[in-house]
């Protein structure tokens, strides 16, 4: 027996909020394939979506209770879920994997939504897609990523509690970085020790650790980390993706050890004060846009090859929308969103900032501890 | 600079067999959206695929080199790899996230394959991927999905390496099971230490880690952890895919605190047999329908919920084949596989053992260090 994530009224909610905007756009049904879609409707959290061998499938209709269209796998841990109705099939199927399940599921709807447009995959076979869509001649699909995305992007108060209690414990973690970190240290090393530290803090699950050290900055905010030993005067920055109960963090921090030059440290206090600048404006009616703006004015450069200043948070580590400039979206009360900013600082030589926060009435809320204004400096000792 | 996980031979090898499988189905390239092909033909190794924000795409012409379109947040990554020709855009972008460089890329072939069939996702929206085909009038898109399968079935002895590495380092990790797990713990507390013992014995990354506790069995096998503290009498499983260098192990083990009853005991003695005439017969030239009857016929059991028996590993936690009745695929040396018994011992209350090896000209290679003929029994003193 697993421990439930939320309250049943919590999916219920998410439910009706669901349904009254299919209502608002004419659509008779939801279909999904992927992760935090299927978990935001069911609760159904599990890492075996990593193995891609079995589609798993959700229809939620325009009334009444979702449908559950899962291999035989997954039918135990659904049960534990507030969904009722589960119909599940012998996975992997030599010829029909849940595709005609599915189709008499969805054979009663004119249109049905799915996510069709941006950041959506589709995590089922191409050819079984295309399979479903012939056998079911009278349904019209429909790309219903906005409607999912507006649902998504306003976190309710219990999601709101999670993403707290896990950007704690990553600020916690980060606070441990004179005893972690260390010259001499292969990064490689720097990131097993910073996992440990995660979890020891309480995290669940660190799915997401990229970072990089150089002299006075890094190349780049994706790589994995290399077996390098970090020297006096690099720039150490760590970019974290830890879960609690399947929800993100999303922010780093950046220590210099020994000593940082002045380029750097002017740097980190651009990216400190463009932050500051968001913070101060970010406010419900507020763009993406205007974030952007907001953060590009004190920075003085364009967004670069990170191509955003943040974006939102929750059971991905990114989610809708993007701070950019021609992402309209508004913000409002509940949404957690990062900040992000960053600036080339010579090249081949970058700096990244972020924070993660709550969009409330009037101030929003800070979810990571706010990092020094001024860049913070390790021991050089090996 | 991060390391690279492989030398450019290996990647030249890995092209040239696509190559002249290419040429012997008539394909002109092949189009890729997903993490492991990427990674398989060009070394690309980021976290940052957790990020649904960007589309990343590669194609692989039948003659001369492949070329990545990736967002420009990418670039510095990519240009690390031994491609050269990496063409990028800023992304997110407003209105065409990459779809017109890519149908320039692709504009010049007549057909084209992309995985379309089993186990595969296709990761960009759907709507940017009927645009694109829309703008290609000229070019066929064919499901290459066995093509793919099969070049990645086969591991270089390299690849066999690392797969050798992370499994050497989950069994160290596994042989620390006394220290680590204990009566009255949580099982959320064993899932934290066991983590935390991976990483300290050497593993990257643990991206994958389920398991269940109670007593005799557990209900399934692929649950998140609750809260509930073990007791005696209680089977512990951990599965665990570990990482190193994005190779994965896969493979679980079973305890029991204290003592166990007849029903566990026999049953984890069943499925080590099994896993030992698997081991018997696992040769060149056997398919995976023939080891999914001689477990079979040891376990005298269908499949159950889980479906199969085992199944392919690599970059993935799960790859093709599966040992399943209906799966014809032949054994080849250098296939990297999991056989993965289980069985119900009771209403709700399974237990599945699972080892990794390599199949080899005469007898296979064991990857994990093989379990114990007896389930193990821990102290049972909290």
């Amino acid at each position: 027996m697993t421990d439930a994530d939320f309250q049943k009224a919590e999916f219920e909610e998410r439910l009706d909020r669901a349904q009254r905007a299919m209502k608002a756009v004419g659509l008779d049904a939801m279909f999904f394939t992927t992760e935090a879609e299927v978990r935001y409707f069911t609760g159904f959290r599990t890492l075996f979506w990593q193995s891609p061998t079995r589609p798993w499938f959700l229809v939620v209709p325009g009334e009444g209770q979702p449908v559950a269209i899962v291999p035989e796998i997954g039918a135990a841990l659904m049960a534990e879920t507030w969904i009722d109705d589960i119909r599940t099939w012998a996975s992997p199927h030599a010829s029909d994997d849940g595709v005609s399940l599915l189709g008499d599921v969805l054979k009663r709807f004119s249109l049905v939504g799915m996510p069709m447009g941006r950041e959506s995959s589709l995590r089922m076979a191409l050819t079984d897609f295309e399979r479903l869509r012939n056998g079911l001649p009278g349904a019209g699909f429909s790309d219903c990523t906005p409607l999912v995305r507006d649902l998504r992007m306003v976190k309710s108060e219990a999601e709101i509690d999670v993403l707290r209690r896990i950007c704690t414990i990553a600020s916690d973690a980060f606070d441990q970085a004179p005893d972690l970190f260390h010259v001499g240290q292969p990064l490689s090393e720097a990131f097993r020790a910073f996992r440990i530290a995660l979890l020891r803090a309480g995290a669940d699950d660190v799915p997401y650790l990229v970072g990089g050290a150089g002299p006075g900055g890094y190349p780049d905010v994706i790589s994995p980390p290399g077996a390098r030993p970090m020297q006096p005067g690099d720039v150490l920055m760590l970019d974290t993706g830890a879960t609690l109960q399947g929800y993100h963090c999303d922010f780093d921090r950046n220590f210099a050890f020994g000593h940082a030059d002045e380029t750097a440290r002017a740097g980190y206090r651009t990216l400190h004060r463009a932050t500051d600048a968001a913070l101060a404006v970010a406010r419900p009616g507020v763009t993406c846009a205007e974030l952007h703006r907001t953060m590009q004015a004190v920075i003085g450069q364009d967004t670069g090859d990170v191509g955003r200043y943040g974006h939102g948070l929750g059971m991905q580590l990114t989610e809708s929308p993007s701070i950019i400039g021609f992402d309209d979206t508004v913000m409002q009360p509940g949404m957690v969103m990062t900040l992000e900013p960053s600036m080339v600082l010579a090249e081949g030589r970058i700096m990244v900032h972020e924070e993660n926060l709550v969009i409330r009435d009037g101030e929003p809320e800070l979810l990571s501890r706010r990092a020094p204004a001024e860049l913070p400096v390790l021991e050089a000792a090996a």
